[in-house]
């Protein structure tokens, strides 16, 4: 099978296009021709890092595409277009191309973003970047939070990086299922987030963990925020670990879940907005005047973390 | 060394810049506002494959970034900008990082275009997918080929893969000197393509030879192409060696140059452009009516090729 015949048959006649997508797959480019501002983002997923080796080719397609949208949904865009640069070890077979393709197309679907373009190739190690497109008439960075906004999170934080230790010994059974749901598939609340347009200060998705996270955004912001502790979304199954709950919630990343800042006054709208849209909210702390610093509460008291924040490299 | 720190010593405070960018790395996603429509090219190089694995980080650049210009070129296009998505073997070197992303910002350089965001991650295969974006006002597609255009191709073509076999034999200094140089550091003719604008009715850039470029050409266009072997650009070395060197030129690939057509009227126009950037350009046949073939001619007869493009995958 040549890459030509490959990329057509599985890549190519997918149902969802884009308006402003001129010219797709099949050209040296695609070509884009939109008025609003595009927002970009570049992911990489690598076989034993991002995912174990044995990955399904849908759980490969889930755990390549979903953290790629995410990033989309930090910057409150609407998905757009992605390309797909996608190296495949010899031996990979039709059958899982297919199947990884059949997945991949389904999540674009459900997100509402074309594929327009990539490239395959060979390698010893499968390693997809995905290239994500979104337009957005004012996208907000990490940048925007102001002294007296609300810190918003979305979902619930931790279950993927407790779900990690189960599937990496494949032991998966012996975790709730939400945990490994949470690694496998997690759910960025990109609709939720494309809605916040003009409500919310600033936001970033949750990769990291909260702690790598919360320091980006005030370090960009320019001011400090209060987290209280006791206040973070999570399940029962995590609480009663108590602190070892909380370490995976704060520095475990994969939880792909957005960060926000908003002004009191938008909470009403910010929670409306969060029920509609079947996503749930929690306010964890303020933002305060500051140098971008993080403060963290437990019960009223504040507290020193002993962790630190995933570093992905 | 982390990946923040590693990021932030190599990749930003590069000098080039572009107005349109509204936020580079730093955030989730960069910020584009442009009215110009774009074009978008995703392209991987992976070593063992697109590069030797004893490659100089400097060469490793090259084969990254000149590849993934070539692109934008046969569109015509203007370099915007580009993500990198950078993926290391554990044992990468912080010299071998800085003498990548310095050969990589004075291409960045030469050719205009800025690096505007990008990921890092690691992984045993080193791995580099550049996603290069462009501005046209009107792309130039594989698709615009007219019967009774002239046929072109700049540069010459068959060096690179001529280098090859002494590359990975490790004995370049028993070829020409102008053959590695096409290999390690080929030359997309960007900005001669950039003022092809309005001037040219189709375009591809020679990525995996002509058999193969000329056919996707032919096809996108519903066109016939009279291609004529003895006009093609070949250096004398490559002449000398006959079929040899017709078979390097039409099925080795990796020249990076352009293959356009145009009407015969804006030869006049092409000359002085090519003249001005330097960029030499041969008329090597004609586009005819039919449906997608290519004939091969040799002193005005025809001939069946025994050769069939290189493929990537």
């Amino acid at each position: 099978m040549n890459e030509f015949t490959l990329i057509q048959r599985c890549f190519q006649g997918w149902d969802i296009t884009h308006p402003n997508v001129l010219q797709s797959i099949g050209d040296d480019c695609l070509v884009w021709s939109g008025s609003q501002p595009l927002v970009v983002s570049a992911d990489t997923a690598v076989a034993g890092r991002h995912f174990p080796e044995w990955a399904s080719p849908e759980q490969v397609a889930q755990r390549a595409f979903l953290p790629a949208v995410s990033d989309l949904a930090a910057m409150t865009a609407t998905p757009a277009f992605f390309t797909l640069a996608l190296t495949l070890p010899p031996a990979t077979s039709e059958d899982w191309l297919t199947r990884f393709a059949l997945r991949l197309r389904a999540l674009a679907e459900t997100y509402g973003i074309m594929l327009a373009g990539g490239d395959t190739t060979a390698g010893a190690t499968l390693t997809l970047t995905l290239s994500v497109h979104g337009t957005c008439p004012h996208p907000v960075l990490r940048s925007g939070a102001r002294s007296g906004d609300q810190i918003w999170v979305t979902g619930q934080l931790g279950q993927s990086a407790a779900a990690l230790p189960y599937i990496l010994e494949k032991r998966e059974a012996d975790a709730p299922r939400s945990w490994s749901e949470a690694y496998w598939n997690p759910q960025p609340p990109v609709l939720f987030a494309s809605q916040l347009q003009g409500c919310i200060h600033s936001a970033i998705d949750l990769s990291d963990g909260l702690i790598g996270d919360a320091a980006h955004l005030a370090r960009a912001s320019e001011c400090d925020l209060a987290i209280h502790l006791d206040r973070l979304p999570l399940e029962n199954d995590l609480k009663q670990r108590e602190d070892e709950g909380l370490k995976l919630a704060l520095a475990g990343g994969d939880d792909y879940q957005l960060l926000f800042t908003a002004d009191p006054v938008a909470e009403r709208e910010i929670v409306a907005l969060a029920a509609q849209a079947q996503v749930s909210v929690t306010k964890i702390g303020e933002v305060q005047a500051g140098k971008g610093d993080i403060r963290w509460y437990d019960s009223g008291l504040e507290r020193q973390l002993p962790w630190q924040s995933f570093t992905h490299f």
